[in-house]
């Protein structure tokens, strides 16, 4: 059975793995959230496959159900080994892709989290400009710590073409200027890496497939699946 | 060359990779950083190897450097390949492992994050109350979602021995009642599986290890590096 991936809109981290599956040329559906409609964010099949609503969430090709963005990245590149998704257990390489792919999902994304907690407070709750305050002092911090780890490299955990690392930062990395959080400017090696991917192939067809657009797939995608038929892939 | 870890003091989540080693039986080396003491915190042969001053931190067996927990861990099952703290790439049981390995390192660990950050603040900061009710309502919310994953499990990625995963539960968990955050008796499947870590040989040498006690070691452990020490042993 083909893979299926629950992704959404607007702005999920569940893009990188859109991208990802484009990537890595094996057979697969979308089904997609509406994370600001309560009908479809709540949808009784999306919570019977991830009670805390969150995306991405996998339907793997023997339909068991995977939780947590970094395992679902792991799992598309360990079963597309050729595709350069990611690397081989026990090499140099998978150690350099698990601690920035880790960063990124830990303190990265982290740092992001109070700023959207603030965006969704009631116009008079004055603890969000306490969460604004938190979240453009962290997101800062890890932006300067992965000028670092970009520093002279072409992406951030091979030299040769993107990972699942660069999907995940081209789909967080975003958050920073929509949220005020900080200036890309500032940061040129992320910049850099950034503007590169999104002369990717597979960055713009997930793109299209948030915006809704036309989207021509260079993988296996094999169309939308709704959420009322979910349960029919679930093993 | 053996490998060496950098972990800190008081309650660092550097634990889980010190009960990791030993059961991974490959030979290691510890060097301890005193969290409180800005001299050992910031001690430039710890800088520079982690830039952020963040444990854990490993040196590997070539002498390069690894960052970020969750990368450590999954390098250390990679290289003890028969001693069941982690699986092959491509399995469900590599899936089931990185899943409850990503939620423990983002969603779990992320939400003691501010109470932290408030016990860090001066006794006048009135931002530390937003921050530490912050932190209650995350770390309950990942506790309930802990409960669903353990409920009828012996250990959260393994029914004959633990992982990684329960390794990082036991090193993180343990922050939950000190900084009055949540009650464990509220979580009797979290509750469960911790009382059996704690009965474990490689949890109670990561806490004689911790507490400066006499630390019997049943897997490889070669002694005490001092951090000055740290260079000698970077590629």
């Amino acid at each position: 059975m083909e893979t299926t991936l629950i992704y959404s809109v607007p702005f999920g981290c569940s893009f990188a793995a859109i991208a990802a599956l484009e990537w890595s040329g094996l057979p697969y559906r979308l089904a997609r959230v509406e994370a600001r409609d309560p009908a479809s964010k709540q949808h009784p099949a999306f919570l019977a496959i991830n009670p805390l609503s969150q995306t991405p969430a996998l339907l793997t090709h023997t339909g068991a159900p995977l939780l947590e963005s970094m395992a679902i990245l792991l799992h598309l590149a360990a079963r597309a080994p050729g595709s350069g998704l990611g690397f081989a257990q026990g090499t140099p390489d998978y150690d350099r892709l698990n601690s920035v792919l880790s960063f990124l999902h830990t303190t990265f994304h982290a740092a992001f989290m109070p700023a959207f907690q603030a965006a969704r407070a009631a116009p008079d709750d004055a603890r969000a400009a306490v969460w604004r305050e938190m979240a453009v002092e962290k997101v800062n911090k890890s932006l300067a710590h992965l000028e670092r780890l970009l520093e002279g490299r072409t992406w951030l955990a091979s030299d040769t073409a993107p990972t699942i690392a660069d999907a995940y930062l081209a789909a967080t990395a975003r958050w920073a200027e929509p949220l005020q959080l900080a200036s890309l400017a500032d940061y040129p090696n992320t910049a850099r890496v950034l503007a590169a991917l999104e002369q990717d192939p597979g960055i713009r067809f997930a793109h299209a497939i948030e915006d809704g657009l036309p989207a021509a797939s260079r993988g296996g995608f094999l169309g939308h699946v709704a959420l009322d038929q979910l349960a029919a892939k679930a093993g």
